[in-house]
């Protein structure tokens, strides 16, 4: 018999909106439970009563109130008034139902320092709420004044020695200060009273302002979770799993939204524990081998424009579609579908990545998996001799399809050109997809492709582009057959920006770009113009081999490198509103995007629509 | 006879766009130079010769050529690499006819700690740069390895003791340490070779960080720039006044908007020096002593609604303006105009404030003022009969008239209606006014105020409000006759934002708000639902008198205390699409605006609009 299932909670401060959406998109993302942040409530009209009414016919209940800070005090006509004000939080958790509230470790300049005094404090607060049958949570702040780590916060309950005192662990608290979670096996079980979730990027600053504005859901930051919560677990700690995110794009976004991906980040999260699998298994993440193809959304503008660079770059029209406006074009195994079937009066010249083709080891289990961590799945209409094919929707809107790429797979929905194939300009495949995301869906996507997909996140980087700060992030598969970036804007577009709107490109693999650059030359494709006074600098910052500079200098490549080798690259100016294509070489051990070189790269593709009245 | 101007200039780097967007941004603002970032040349088309052409087209010179980084080192290959590197980049300053660079103390492992060392190497790099007429203007990074303090980097400077190495002083990298810019009359003037001006917030993060992402332009921030810049005069410092501001802001924003920005930053610093006037001086800024009137424009749908609701708040319909749809409502010293010119089919229920009257001690002074310092002045068409009146835009497009209130002034324009007074609601003036700024200037805005108005700017405060954080700023006149408060959200606003976009409101002073409250309630005003939550958490938190608090009970008023006061306030529902009148009462020595109480009245705001349906 597997063990129960673990509850799952989220803090109403992870969710955008008044405490009504909050409740409705925590209940629709399949949650048990809220911590309920004292904010939502008193800006709510439902009184306490009705509060717990309203999260029960919800399936909810009340796991957790929070927080009740600055309890302890040097001084006693302080302290006393702090526990009036905690009779009256306890008069309301007995309305809300909700039996556990957290206390925060001082952060007043009156804060007790004597460990001892401190727990008396605690005891006294403890004695109260536990007449009442209400547990306090103690909880060290990572900044508190004099408790800052779990240890000092569990000394200090150990001290209290009062039944209804008992610790909550925040993983934030403990990870921020690089704290050690080996140790909760010293604590009794029965101490265990709370369990706060919460990864963040690796960041140099402030650990206040750290935890308050960037705090991501699991999975979608740095921090060992997995390792974090399979040391709570051993412990003893049978209570639910809730998590806490403060972050300033939360708090701005589709609630709905957002709890499906706190959803996602436990489903996550449980099934990376080190222990063995959990009550609710997932099916297993196929390997993903390699982009089968790369689907591009046209019009009756674009389509043929982008036909026209696909034929200089030596790609052949190789297939079309038995049922749909749609054109296979090959080179070696790099694969563009071109899907004309866009029919958008107001946006002439609309042209978009639309899909994405991934080799999957097991399609169909790739489509129950990503069903089971509340994907969207996409309906597929299929003529009679065509293939199925499962396909999902990322954050972005982008499809996803798992295929088998073989003579009784996709390929099979096309027939024969008769084109012969010419001798291409050396593109073996695609190297890369470079996907702009929403706004408010970058880390969303990171933890979507990591944990729906099976791939891996790598560190996220951010350049200073010419139309302001960009952050990308790549995530791979493995032996790296799938590549793809993430970018967002650091702050969401305004009126000023006339660079390309969320810009999308498709990157295709050489293993010589100089030989692909001459032939691209001579096809007369429209390569987005890189500057003289970038090779000049290339020049004076690094020890080129002279005929490589020369090559860089005549085809206006870019070129990066790094200490396990090198990047040449190149882009077409943008097609249609938003896409381009890119042709790349990887040199030993490079394993980056060459994304230093972007705003060179934008600001070349500007001049070349600025120059064609784009 | 006065002395020659003090040369302005900016750093691209403080503004979006590509080269040509902030070259033309800059010599419209009025700059006399530029510092050119060398990302910015490696993306541009044009040859360094070319970008000196454009800028001496354009009236600019090239100032600094910025930056070279990393110089010393104790790897000697290593050193010997980056003298090669630096002869090309002396190639480039030539042909820019650029003959400062700026060269930065290493951030790298192999930087130079032993000072003797690192000045052999600096002397190395100026004696070829002297050679070829050029010089060297050597800057200690905050965050610098081993050179992190001006005075570090000028110890450096001064063993190096060549005549073409001197040191550039950069206002962040001093002040963000707590250095001490009085020692700069240490140095000889021939050593002060170049000046960055940059303000900053007051942050607790990382300095890194706070450099590159928080800078602002003088006067928006809290750094004591007249002082530093006093200092630096007083050394005998005589070349350009140049702006570097690195700010996420600034990098995504209308570059023409943010260069008039930051030269009005400059005039303000210019004028602010502790020394005499300088040789351009601003026509100063009259005392501004009250509001004089608000002006909410109202469509046919929005307009009966307002004025229904100034009625039930006391006001009578007093005058009628002589020529224009505008409606003078009043109750004891305040004056709200109401004006009906607005026709937008598209946009039936629009109220918004269109205008603030503020009473200046000299209004044509005030008008000369804002020309002087670039804000844009607003035709008036005027009748027979009619006052004239000095306006400008305030950057968010709201109209600022300079009055003065009196029987030849302003309210000359207005035919009595005859309508008595009533008794009215115990309303006396305006308190303050509430503008949320477009994202992009809400530091424009405030040192608009300031500059363009002689206001005075109060700290930022951030609150959790139930879509997103918000950044509110309050800007003053003297006695606190004038009072604004602008706020921003922290991220632009989305497509997720159920609460009223941009909201507006008129905030009116009380001196009995619980009197005022009956009053309302039995006018029937639409006031926003206090819950009663937000009244027991007052219960637990403050000692509140008990008839107090069964008045905030009763009539749903919100407060606020601290230490020096406290304040009552109450809200109506939205008007139209997003405006709104509080009434306040300060208690004691309050100065704020309930700032804390945002996310209640949000919440009550919209629970307001989504029971009517709107």
């Amino acid at each position: 018999m597997s063990p129960a299932p673990r509850r799952r909670a989220i803090a109403t401060v992870c969710l955008s909106g008044t405490l009504e959406d909050k409740l409705d998109a925590a209940a629709a993302a399949g949650f048990d439970g809220i911590e309920l942040f004292e904010p939502d409530l008193l800006a709510s009209a439902w009184s306490p009563a009705e509060v717990a009414a309203q999260c029960a016919g919800r399936g909810l209940t009340v796991d957790l109130y929070q927080p009740f800070r600055d309890l302890d005090s040097t001084d006693d006509e302080r302290f006393a008034r702090n526990l009036r004000r905690a009779e009256h939080k306890f008069d309301v958790m007995t309305a809300l139902g909700a039996d556990t509230v957290l206390v925060c470790s001082s952060v007043a300049p009156d804060g007790v320092a004597d460990p001892d005094r401190l727990a008396e404090q605690l005891a006294e607060l403890g004695g109260r709420a536990g007449r009442r049958g209400l547990r306090i949570a103690y909880e060290a702040l990572a900044w508190g004044t004099h408790v800052s780590t779990w240890e000092a916060s569990w000394d200090v309950v150990r001290r209290a020695d009062v039944p209804a005192v008992g610790l909550c662990l925040d993983s934030f608290h403990v990870l921020s200060r690089g704290g050690d979670p080996a140790g909760f096996a010293a604590v009794p079980a029965e101490k265990l009273f709370f369990l706060q979730l919460a990864d963040a990027p690796a960041l140099h600053m402030d650990v206040l302002q750290w935890s308050r504005h960037h705090r991501l859901f699991p999975g979608q930051g740095s921090f060992d979770l997995p390792s974090f919560l399979g040391h709570v677990l051993l412990a003893g700690y049978a209570g639910p799993l809730s998590l806490e995110v403060f972050n300033d794009v939360y708090r701005q976004a589709d609630p709905m939204r957002a709890a499906v991906d706190g959803m996602r980040s436990l489903q996550w999260l449980e099934e990376a524990l080190p222990a063995a699998a959990g009550p609710r298994p997932l099916p297993q993440a196929p390997e993903l081998t390699g982009h089968s193809f790369a689907e591009l959304a046209v019009d009756g503008v674009s389509g043929p424009q982008v036909a026209g660079v696909l034929a200089q770059l030596g790609f052949t029209h190789t297939g079309q579609h038995r049922s749909k406006p749609v054109q296979l074009w090959e080179q070696d195994a790099a694969r563009v579908l071109l899907n004309a079937s866009v029919v958008r009066p107001d946006g002439a010249g609309v042209a978009a990545v639309a899909a994405l083709g991934l080799e999957s080891a097991d399609p169909p289990r790739s489509a129950a998996r990503s069903i089971a961590l509340g994907a969207p799945v996409l309906p597929r209409a299929r003529g009679a001799a065509e293939a199925e094919l499962s396909a999902i929707a990322a954050p972005d809107g982008t499809q996803v399809f798992f295929t088998r790429t073989g003579p009784e797979g996709w390929p099979a929905d096309f027939l024969p050109t008769g084109n012969a194939a010419g001798s291409g300009a050396g593109l073996r495949r695609i190297d890369h997809i470079g996907l702009t995301q929403p706004f408010d869906s970058f880390d969303e996507a990171a933890l979507f492709y990591r944990a729906v997909l099976g791939l891996e996140l790598r560190d996220v980087t951010e350049v200073a582009a010419p139309f302001g700060l960009v952050r990308t992030r790549a995530v791979t598969g493995s032996h790296r057959g799938v590549r793809l970036t993430l970018s967002v804007p650091t702050l969401r577009r305004g009126g000023w920006s006339p660079g390309v709107p969320a810009p999308q490109y498709v990157a295709f693999l050489t293993d010589d770009l100089v030989a692909t650059a001459v032939a691209l030359r001579e096809a007369g494709a429209p390569l987005a113009p890189v500057p003289a006074n970038y090779a000049d600098d290339l020049e004076a910052r690094l020890d080129l081999p002279p005929d490589l500079l020369a090559a860089v200098r005549e085809h206006g490549l870019m070129y990066e490198e790094d200490a396990t080798g090198g990047y040449l690259h190149l882009a077409t100016q943008v097609l249609g509103d938003r896409v381009f294509l890119e042709v790349v070489q990887r040199i030993g051990g490079y394993d980056g995007y060459g994304t230093g070189d972007t705003p060179v790269r934008m600001a070349a593709q500007r001049r070349a629509r600025t120059a064609t009245g784009v």
